[in-house]
């Protein structure tokens, strides 16, 4: 692996801010660009003309400066092409298509069972879903430029392989190819820790901001690091896995073998255990139902039951420890909430969490760090994996016009005589 | 903070690779260093172009190419300029001066009483420690392109202020501008932590290597990122105080204030601890003395002393457990342990780890990372900090010119009239 930046990346990291810009201030001009972005205006310029020329922005008039010329408006060209995102979950799949700006078109659903966990199901499944949102969008749905696929585990991504994902006692599973014989878009494989993270990245909490990690609460727990601006992936795509990091050396079992991770403590199960530790009859404990229990203490949390403030504030505590271990750690700029353990759990846990860091970190680098809930409302996962393939239409722009979608494009194509 | 590199950013970065290769292959061709770097030849030849107009390179003659033309040679200009570095630690200032492939050329160190903690006590050992290198230089000291000083404690690096450093009980010291005073080249501020990883990132075990953690053992206790080929720093340049993670929740009280720090457990004075636990009236045991203690448990293990393998079993315990948090996290290619208790305990230490971190760890990071022992001989402080003049040189190479240090230089400025 390379150590250090080429000019290619700075040209595609470029391109991704301009775009990131655009599609947070449509319609805005090239001057005002220039000084979101700190490009010069001949940079801006350049990288706009590669996205008018793609068909990803339009001109849209003119705006007056001060005394100056009128200056040329820019916008997303929001029918210059469709994305998708593709969150495989272990009790569904949900897909979902959006246009340019990543403003949703269409959305599909499949629940799988238990026993569902075969490749080949969930490609089907996956290939259904995929069809259902680009009928769905008709006109738009012949657009695509890309699907991005996310799948729980430890993805090579260069490959296209889910090398393992724990619950379904997946190992090196080629779900692109398996997946390319039936979707006939370029295909963008990563995991929803990486997904949620891009989401964050382009229109989230971490939009614009140094170094920031995003704290996904759910059934797993990671925190997924955005640093310089761009994902920390690792040498081999597997960083973020904070929930396998120490916080009680001999603590409790740990489903990767060790003991005392921090997924034991604040993911669902963990908090069930610490609702049962506390007061092991609750009514609030749904023993067979994440959902339900993370749900009742919400809701407990609300109506100001006690048994259920102490849940939260010992998973507080729990949780200001590992997010005080990142602060210590990265320093960054933000940590971001996320996930639907954060989301269910929301304001008061946020509140905890807060004062549990304060007391807990260094005081230099906590000054410095803002920690918030995710404002993205939508599912964050599909929409981090739609902005998958639209970094990858924006990395490799002929990817996405090799694929020949519309009549026009296959009128055009077809002019060339066949081989 | 920006959150995307600049396209300043990048080229700085670029003509750090060049150096670093050219340093590390002395005499090397252009064609060399394009196919080290995967940069152009273009590239590489503007970049070699600057560096050889700013005295740093030179040429050194021509080498056959297989039936092509001969291929121009360059290297280290030796005596283009000199870099000092100055260690600033608790009980001694130590100052090394470098030539421009950072050989050594002279050291300086100066005893510090524990009553000599007063910012003017240290400012004035530092002078005088600079003074000695730069006579014992002779001709070379009179062509000092920058000063790096290491402070233990957290850096305002762009302020050059010492904002705590908890030993001298130092808030906001303006280090930097205090030394100014007395010493007339361009200054560059940081901590010992910051040093040793950009030591091992220029010269070092994390050379080229993509993503690599610099784990410090020392006294205190830290971990220098290197991501992306740079200092990962965080947004306020704390980054890095791995020691202050928590590894036992509850566990042993920590001069931060938390319990349970990876620091109390692995640092000098935690290995002290885990010996007094397992034996407290070991002969090991130096009580009032750190390095003393250290040293036994080395000599200890190398005579197959029972107490003193099983404190290196129990300290590699806690350290592989630290270390698989990093490793999990970060997905480093590379783990470096550096600093006085790793170079004491070295291979058994370094043996013992490797197999709590296997243990460990999650197998694909696990299977990305190498673990060794850092390869540098002399003071990673020093070398560090001699580093960070030399970046400061790389980044802003006019800054380096406006010291007229040498006669020449001088006779040529006095050509303009004085205002
Ligand atoms: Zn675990
Ligand atoms: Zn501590």
């Amino acid at each position: 692996m390379s150590a250090k930046p080429t000019s290619r990346d700075i040209r595609t990291a470029n391109r991704y801010e301009v775009l990131r810009q655009i599609i947070a201030r449509s319609p805005t001009s090239r001057q005002e660009l220039a000084a979101a972005t700190g490009l010069s205006l001949a940079t801006v310029a350049t990288l706009v003309g590669e996205l008018l020329d793609l068909g990803m922005l339009t001109e849209v008039g003119f705006e007056d400066s001060a005394g100056g010329r009128p200056r040329g408006l820019v916008a997303v060209n929001a029918s210059g092409g469709t994305l998708i995102g593709v969150d495989i979950a272990e009790t569904y799949v949900r897909v979902e298509l959006f246009d340019l700006a990543l403003d949703l078109l269409a959305r599909a659903c499949e629940e799988m069972g238990p026993g569902e966990k075969h490749p080949e199901q969930v490609v089907a499944q996956v290939t259904a879903a995929v069809g259902s949102v680009v009928s769905q969008a008709g006109a738009a749905g012949a657009r695509v430029l890309g699907v991005g696929v996310s799948v729980p585990g430890q993805v090579d991504r260069d490959r296209g392989v889910c090398a393992y994902a724990a619950n379904w006692d997946w190992h090196d599973v080629p779900l692109l190819d398996l997946l390319a014989e039936h979707i006939d878009h370029p295909l963008y494989l990563d995991n929803p820790l990486r997904a949620c993270t891009v989401a964050e990245l382009w229109f989230g909490a971490a939009r614009g901001r140094g170094d920031a990690v995003v704290v996904n609460l759910g059934t797993g727990v990671g925190a997924g690091l955005a640093l310089g601006g761009g994902l920390h992936r690792g040498v081999s795509n597997s960083a973020g896995e904070w929930g396998h990091t120490t916080l009680v050396l001999d603590g409790r079992l740990c489903h990767c073998g060790n003991h005392g991770c921090v997924e034991t403590y604040v993911g669902a199960l963990g908090i069930m255990l610490n609702l049962r530790e506390l007061s092991p009859r609750s009514p609030l404990l749904h023993p067979e139902d994440q959902t339900a229990t993370i749900d009742a203490l919400a809701r407990g949390v609300a109506a100001q039951d006690p048994v259920a403030f102490e849940v939260l504030r010992e998973t507080a505590r729990y949780l200001g420890a590992g997010i005080s271990d990142l602060v210590n750690l990265l320093n960054p700029e933000v940590v971001v909430l996320s996930s639907w353990v954060a989301t269910a759990l929301g304001e008061p846990l946020l509140r905890e969490v807060r004062a549990a860091v304060g007391r807990r970190a260094l005081r230099r680098p906590f000054a410095a760090t803002d920690i918030v809930l995710s404002p993205i409302t939508t599912d964050p996962v599909c929409l981090g994996a739609a902005t998958f393939a639209l970094e990858g239409a924006l990395r490799s722009p002929r990817r996405g016009h090799t694929q020949p979608p519309e009549p026009a494009a296959m009128a055009r194509s077809s002019t060339a005589p066949p081989s």
